[in-house]
């Protein structure tokens, strides 16, 4: 995504540091007091102006007009800075994607930090300014927040909560009841590329051709799905914690349905396959950001696989596997040589604080 | 609060702790499979009954009509158990009220944890059904959620996301562009008893009559103001981090007034001013949970007050000060004693983490 990126550092250029008296975060910027009301002033309310913030309430006061999704997420990844992102970006896009999971267009945000006393303000700054990069491109505003601070030891650089808001696509009919044997698996990009991403940099492992995380908002290409295909699509979920597996296993539990997955369909980036050959990790259970699954009706597959492909971030979206009525429950994968096994949920953690 | 508290261990003794096969949180209960899936199904969602949260999906999905207030707020107190409530009726109670100072009925929560791994099961069960109670208190749902853990030293046991949702009282017409010369500020309730709660904890101090903090829900009571006295209230603010001082300079700062406030109308507890004498802190800097500050029309005072001091949890509500064509930006005290002097916001930071 070099055009994005492009776009990130010319914000970066365009957003420089104020400054703020002291280069670290203190305990003091957490008392709700005046270095507070200073870090907000110069930093916060600087950087996202919109007139919620601006009124400078306890919260915000919104029209909402029907059907609206709510969402929420905290984001501990570490480290906050890796290849293709951070965390500021990652806690935008992954609520963005939960509310396009849910069939909504993303709308507003709450943003919500709990600091650890010692952070650098350049790296807050940093982490501010993907969070501003991240909502625009989305087309979302950030309309409410918070700022705590813990002291050393007590947290790790930055945690973000955010909360997301968005209308559901009037021709949004998407949830279990929807699914049913028959209907078609996708997944629209290639898996594991997130989690590999963080891996890589904790493991300090170095490839050909770098890894980089696949964060980005999906609600454009959802909405478009379901401008297009409407009830055709019955069901999405972005597989990020616990990878495809657990999302599937989850999908196969909560609707009594059996699923069957081809292993041969499944995209995987070379070098993430490569990466997770090393670490010995399976890309079902490693996280991804920038993908979502779907559960679509077997006409709407095709055309959809299509669709997507011809679309930047999901050129690669396959079909993957289908809905069925035997094995209720259950997620079986067929091996490229025609094996057969059943894919659990994943137990215990490979990787934590992948999000 | 007798009630309350017998009413909060009711429920403890109807909520008894589920089986996890652990005693403590670990990784993996953050990894999104098998073990966070544990933790959801025989802890939140056993818990947290309603049809949004039953449908399990990325979010909730909910019918908001007109104008509606959204507010974010995460929790860091510290300890997490203290005289009088802990950590989760804080993070309900703490964003009811943020919901309520902009003229709202709390309706929807979400709650996000960020739990440090070794966390006792048994605390975070505690914590639960404490957010269970104060919801219901409030009469709240909590529709959406999120768990996070992070290694052991990289957070500090719990740390809680609320973010809510409420509707506009239809009355409700309250902003600074409202607060004129000649209005009233009231309080409703004593200052500085859930900071200094907090504190003797920490310094392991005791005194005669116990301290508890007075965090409590104070939807209704806003309500009642709202339905009694319309656009008579002009604008309402709990006065959390910062205290008393902080929120009033804000005011006078964002609304290009003066304000006054004469310190022998200032109700605080004995025991609060005793144990703030020797701790060396005043009153009008500690932070409050269960108090707010109205700024009203003059016509209103009275009989606001009046209102207030009938009711349970604001029985020492009272008339403070007013709003003044002087001295714009700044806070003037006139003292006991006749003196004057202004009151500044908080400087620096006494009391961290203190919700």
């Amino acid at each position: 995504m070099p055009d994005m990126r492009e776009a990130k550092l010319k914000m970066q250029l365009q957003c420089p540091m104020p400054s703020l008296d002291t280069d670290i975060v203190t305990l003091g910027h957490g008392s709700g007091g005046l270095l507070t009301n200073r870090l907000l002033d110069k930093g916060v309310f600087q950087l996202f102006q919109n007139e919620a913030l601006q009124r400078r309430e306890d919260g915000a006061v919104l029209n909402l007009q029907g059907a609206t999704a709510f969402t929420t997420d905290s984001f501990v990844v570490s480290p906050i800075f890796f290849p293709g992102g951070d965390i500021g970006e990652l806690a935008v896009n992954g609520t963005i994607n939960d509310l396009a999971m849910c069939g909504a267009r993303p709308q507003y945000l709450s943003l919500s930090f709990i600091l650890e006393e010692g952070l650098p303000i350049a790296d807050f700054w940093k982490v501010l300014v993907s969070v501003k990069f991240a909502a625009e491109q989305a087309g979302v505003a950030v309309v409410t927040g918070d700022t705590k601070v813990v002291e050393r030891g007590k947290g790790d650089q930055v945690f973000i909560n955010t909360t997301g808001l968005g209308t559901l696509h009037p021709r949004a009919r998407l949830g279990m009841p929807q699914v049913r044997a028959g209907d078609r698996l996708l997944v629209s990009g290639p898996l594991a590329t997130h989690g590999m991403a963080i891996m890589s940099v904790r493991e300090g492992l170095t490839f050909e051709s770098a890894i980089e995380s696949d964060t980005r908002p999906l609600n454009e290409v959802v909405w478009h799905c379901l401008e297009t295909f409407g009830d055709g699509v019955r069901l999405l979920r972005d597989p990020t914690r616990g990878g495809l597996a657990t999302v599937l296993n989850e999908l196969a539990r909560d609707g009594r349905l059996g699923l069957e997955i081809s292993q041969d369909r499944i995209p995987v980036q070379e070098s993430v396959a490569a990466a997770c050959e090393l670490l010995g990790l399976d890309p079902l259970y490693v996280a991804n950001e920038g993908i979502f699954v779907a559960v679509v009706d077997e006409r709407v597959a095709e055309p959809m696989v299509e669709m997507l492909r011809s679309r930047p971030g999901s050129s690669d979206a396959a079909i993957i596997g289908e809905v069925v009525n035997e094995h209720a429950g259950q997620v079986v994968l067929r091996s490229a040589i025609g094996g057969r096994r059943v894919v659990q949920m994943l137990a215990g953690e490979q990787l934590p604080r992948i999000c």
